[in-house]
């Protein structure tokens, strides 16, 4: 059952309440819902972060905005002004949010090993099947159809969407969020090549994930050849993530879809890493590395900053096909400055002569 | 069961009923099923279209091959001569498919939720779990397997293949098709961070899907954070897209596989996207629209055509590293060209004054 | 159950039996399990391969180290000397391995269509649904919440982990090893423009998969459209790749995470794709042939060797955002170069008759 079913209403005073921002307007204006600025309507709140929105602000008709400082004078409506406006949308959404709940208790439907603690305030969903001694501490949900391996440990409030799997001695902190077709715990790809025929490297480490991580839809974390593959607490991960064996992510890093991690690769604190970026095998980036997406990230990174890979700016295809040929053809436009510099000094030294 | 067991014959005025073709040579020759060019054997048809496999039909062995007019005159055997021999052979292939039929009804190991309005001609497949207030109409096909959430609906004659996650509040129109692994509606990557920690950031979106929409194998599609998330009717995407929230798609549009389209881009009607492209987050692509392959497309595009990003070519290992650094040595190239305009400069001042 | 439960312990000759080592220092020492190079304990056995690693030899902890004849001088502890120690450690690893058990059988919650062939030792996981037809040879073990579509085959000891997706009429060899999430047989992104609208192209072929193939978590591989794809005997594929219809890997082959292969690609044998690499459609490459990571191969490639595209090399994101500006100006560049030496061929027929 979807939880939160009426439609509430609170005042900006209500939706404000503990948050460090100032209400401009009248803080009794009933707000029922969210819109973007674009579409605000009477009775929603908006917010405006992203400075390609500050367009539609003069005629939004959401009753609130929450907005910078910067930008109250411009607020035709009332405004919420918060130094982090998108932090505060944050906080002021969850009023508005509506989450199926699932029964606490194990469906009938569940195959559970031997040897398991279950908590009984945990929820595990039709047709799960747990295997030997797994934990799953209190709150925890998980939901229809997922696979968790022997010896797995699922800590408190963790919540496994639809169709996850995962599988033997993974360990995943509290707060967790896996959503469906998720993966972990498949084994690195560990192959080595002897007589022409490739010879499988048995994976015997573990995956070791924080508190507070998100594993976006179909994302895929493999385990560790020898040591384990961490992801430390608060990384968040979005869709169709590949992430390799020994692999470590420090907390507080943010990965956007389609990136695939290499295995042995080790991503710092607080990173930033962009969609469909490939980062290499056996490399570091530093802390509060930020790499923009689909580059590919061959070195380490020693520095903080922001790193991309390859040659930025889209052309209509004809003039691509140009560029690039002018591209392959760099080495000739070496040679011909190389000779214009010889030629040049020639005519220089012969004009020193004849003077 | 497999449908259709039988390997029937047709001849080729059966084949071609009610199609706007050509037969040169025998109608009544029979077909028992499809080859392709290379491989065409005696008693199959085959077809060319692509420029490619042209070399083959002066030798091929099919029975009857479709071809454009243009080419009929250098067909050895017989010709169903089509102004779009693709789709015509899309067409009378149709008449050799077998696909697994799934009994109607509800299979008995599914567990459905409250109030769910289930047609008695719709198919659930073993181990599948419907939410509460699900609505499946006439004819849907739902294979093992699937989890579908609350309040989702799904429209006439669909078909959601083993393995299918659907999260809640999503809608799915006429004739869609859903294969193995695919996931609609999670949660956007809607992360904000303040006091050095994440914050999610609810999505309160759903996904619209609209009629005859295809999702490949393991592509993923997420809710919208605020708006909805929606996918145009007729619009094919491949296996392991990624569809980021309040993403818009529009109709007739096809996205080749591995494909990852940042949050709240529109992508414009009838455009094809190739395999491995990456667009940007909040940008917009026009109507008409094409992206080559591996792209990285960052900023709107406003007229239709064909574009790319990135540079083209393959290159020996060697050749590569090369070329990559004559690219980094742009700049001094290009100081080196500087230096070498003021030095000519000066000759030819020097020039005209000894003149 | 988790097998092989004791921690055992085995002297360097027992772990060494059968193999072409040397060991340097004492057969008997007692090893309880591997550790990687830099975190070698006291007990433990590492293996030294990757140069980038070698820093750590004159500290290791470990109790020996497998590595090649040239760094035996250099090892302080107990070596296992090998020409191939990457391989060595692969044999030796299998001896630490614990590997979740499922028990023989098939059970009670699996749902099996008609007409199937099951070997009585082959282990059919909770929740699993097998279609008609289908035929699992000895010693095949199939995970929790697995579907088999109607007429596939599986052979001896292949092993299918949770949550795999095959089609119908799939054949697959031996000892293969598909991991979580796994789809394979869906269908190949066939669909034809006509009428402004898309039409489908029925997928008629299967796939293949030949002995000893893995297939990485959450890989997908599309049915051919007319002949098969087909993945040959020893073919190794990581994680989160897209396998299109009608292409036929060679095998020994090995594709990293990520890699998008297009339809109707020809990939030859003993190559190797490095991670998220693209290859274009129709295209075929020969055998022997390395694909750098990220590289998008767009033409045929006739010779063995190692090859990329794009452009290499790493940049802070300003230095990156000016080597991409000039790459875009390289016309301007080619110009004022042409200018130059029309300049100097000038300056240079003047310099002549003025002598």
């Amino acid at each position: 059952m979807i939880s939160n079913r009426q439609k509430k209403q609170y005042t900006l005073s209500e939706l404000t309440q503990g948050l460090d921002v100032t209400i401009k307007g009248d803080p009794n204006c009933l707000i029922s819902g969210v819109t973007t600025i674009q579409q605000g309507k009477h009775g929603t709140l908006s917010f405006l972060m992203n400075p390609l929105y500050k367009k539609y602000l003069a005629t939004t008709e959401a009753s609130a905005v929450i907005l910078a400082p910067t930008l109250a004078e411009n607020c035709p409506t009332n405004a919420i002004i918060s130094r982090d406006p998108y932090y505060t949308y944050a906080k002021i959404a969850t009023f508005f949010e509506q989450r199926p709940v699932q029964p606490i208790g194990i469906h009938p439907t569940v195959v559970v090993g031997q040897d398991c603690i279950i908590d009984p305030t945990a929820s595990i969903g039709p047709h799960c099947v747990i295997g030997n001694g797994v934990k799953i501490a209190a709150h925890v949900v998980i939901g229809p159809n997922c696979s968790i391996g022997d010896e797995t440990e699922i800590d408190e409030q963790t919540r496994l969407d639809a169709g996850v799997n995962i599988y033997h001695q993974v360990k995943i902190g509290k707060r967790a969020q896996l959503f469906s077709g998720v993966v972990v715990g498949s084994d690195g790809f560990g192959i080595a090549k002897h007589g022409g025929v490739w010879h499988k490297v048995p994976q015997l480490g573990r995956v070791i994930i924080g508190d507070d991580v998100d594993l976006g839809a179909n994302t895929t974390i493999d385990r560790g050849a020898i040591e384990d593959t961490v992801i430390e607490r608060d990384v968040k991960i979005d869709n169709l993530v590949q992430v390799g064996h020994n692999v470590r992510i420090g907390e507080h890093t943010a990965i956007a879809g389609c990136v695939g991690i290499a295995g042995s690769a080790t991503i710092g604190k607080n990173c930033l890493i962009g969609g469909a970026a490939g980062i290499g095998g056996h490399i570091s980036l530093a802390d509060n590395v930020m790499i923009v997406g689909m580059s590919g990230i061959t070195k380490t990174i020693r520095e903080p900053g922001m790193y991309a890979a390859g040659v930025a700016g889209i052309q209509e295809i004809t003039e691509w096909k140009k560029a690039s040929a002018r591209y392959h053809r760099l080495e000739q436009l070496m040679e011909r400055v190389a000779t214009l510099e010889s030629l040049i000094a020639e005519l220089t030294e012969d004009r020193k002569s004849t003077r």
